[in-house]
């Protein structure tokens, strides 16, 4: 069985580049979209914690079987160490055998901003030029880069009430990108003339980040951080008069900014507007909100990637985790007579 | 992170000795089930194939949660490959951190042996000496090996059709113990005068292993094959007049031997004979079961106890799974400007 650490997947990351990493990323994402019925999707396993939630996602079609750990643990920067981490294993779903275990925190924040992106090339006016993004915690950058790959975005407006975080976002962008950066001092004031509204924010609470004062006709947002119960971004009054669309009704509704608005709102899935099923904006008017909380097959579609993607480059160490003996019945040997 | 491959797991219960090694297994988990209510347990999350099953099983108090991906592909073994195989993560919860990756499917032979051997301290008679095997595939040594930490088993009869597995089970014991080996040439021969039977087979399907006329009254009987929906090994009329034993009524009214039997068959769950809140055998003459398909709660207990003993040996190996980088909201620096 194959190990894929963090630097192996760095590595494997930089030497395909950034952007081309995040296309291939995007491909697959929308070829498993396109056969969404294909997979088994149940809505996340949650065992919630007064301090944090820790989750198992597991997705699967009929060749490999996906499962992420992933926690949030709002608290965990207080003691220099990461809100969410994760880590996944891909199986072969012929023998049920684990093929590979996988640093999934970069996947993660990777898959997220290419899951973002693909929902903007539907909601998202194609001439946006003005991104704002509120909140620029460890996602952030992630969402940039992965949008920037089907938009020309000329200005990134940004807002974040850790200045330490707004320098760590205009020194990670400046260094490999060249859209001009505008620090702003308030949500108000990143998000006033943008095309683009991102929020990524960390709180573990119902928060009004964003309410329909601040967007202009038109606009698209992504709701990145309200993603699990109890934990919002948006202003109740906006949302209801936003074209929304989500990843899984099912979990989304637990989960998601709609979970204090009927569904009657939802306009579709995201499967549904890259299969053709439903179109994406209608007018340059209306205002779009992906309500991104994360779906398995996300997870499934980049870790099959990176599975495939190190199996041609033969990245990663085996491990001796599953036993080979001999004879399979006999479980008893591999203990040499203890 | 620690990865404990499986030569490092061989290797700790060598040198503890697999008999030592159970008698740990077994206070950990009869500690565990002994504060059952602190546990967050909920059914595994399975997903069903045409030709297998693959399931996760998480587990968690206030400390650690725990959680096995584990298979059940009962055609494995005509491809040299192993019905079960399993691999376990444990983490921090007050972090979210995973702190291990064990391989778990030599750890859920003995545990599944071990929380057997516990019941069976509440519902086998203590002067049981007979005991009768039927199906002798991976798990069949390790019954017998937990048993035999608790009972003064003088012979063990065994039945199972493959010759080459009786053979196999045969070469394990002798070498490990010195009980009286009785080969027998049907399940009537192998259970006709035991005081503890043991079923363990694999077979994907609905199967009366054992009927009332083979069982004498006052045996005890560990059903461990019946493990999943439509999977089951006792014949219902023998079942209907057991005292019956489960792990966790939940899920074994879904996958074990009393999926068609009304609740009220049911006298406890384990844990509620460890704590003194139901008693075990009420008489030396009735027929006693145990309903065993195997439960989150018992790989909590034995990863737990394998990470404690490991890290005090520092046994296993590091791996950079999880990031940990000086500013944790500066995820996007570990691609270094990719």
């Amino acid at each position: 069985m194959k190990i894929l650490d963090l630097p192996t997947l760095c590595t494997l990351i930089r030497e395909t580049g950034l952007g081309p990493f995040l296309d291939l990323a995007s491909a697959a994402l929308q070829r498993d979209l396109r056969r969404w019925k294909q997979f088994r999707l149940t809505p996340r396993h949650a065992t919630h914690y007064p301090h944090g939630v820790i989750e198992l996602m597991p997705c699967a079609d009929a060749r490999y079987y996906a499962c992420k750990y992933v926690n949030g643990h709002p608290g965990n920067s207080r003691h220099g160490r990461l809100t969410v981490v994760a880590c996944g294993l891909l199986a072969d779903v012929a023998s049920g055998y684990p093929l590979m275990i996988a640093e999934m925190t970069l996947l993660t924040a990777i898959r997220t901003a290419v899951a973002s992106a693909v929902a903007a090339s539907y909601l998202c006016r194609p001439q946006a030029r003005r991104l704002a993004v509120i909140g620029t915690g460890a996602q952030a950058e992630f969402q940039v880069r992965a949008l920037t790959r089907n938009f020309d975005i000329e200005s990134v407006a940004f807002y974040d009430p850790d200045a330490d975080a707004m320098q760590k976002f205009a020194v990670n962008l400046e260094r490999t990108g060249d859209e001009r950066l505008r620090p702003a001092d308030s949500v108000r004031e990143a998000a006033f003339d943008a095309d683009l509204v991102v929020t990524a924010t960390a709180d573990k609470a119902r928060a009004k980040v964003l309410d329909a004062s601040m967007i202009r006709p038109g606009t698209h947002i992504q709701a990145i951080g309200g993603d699990c119960p109890g934990k919002t971004e948006i202003d109740p009054e906006l949302l209801a008069n936003c074209r929304i669309v989500v990843e899984l009704l099912e979990q989304t509704r637990v989960e998601g900014e709609i979970q204090n608005l009927p569904d009657r709102h939802v306009h579709a899935e995201l499967w549904e507007l890259v299969s053709g099923l439903k179109g994406g904006r209608a007018s340059e008017q209306e205002i779009t909100l992906f309500d991104a909380v994360g779906c398995a097959l996300e997870d499934y579609s980049i870790l099959r990637l990176v599975y495939e993607l190190a199996e041609r480059g033969q990245a990663g160490d085996e491990v001796e985790l599953l036993p080979e003996p001999k004879d399979p019945k006999n479980l008893f040997a591999l203990l040499g007579g203890a």
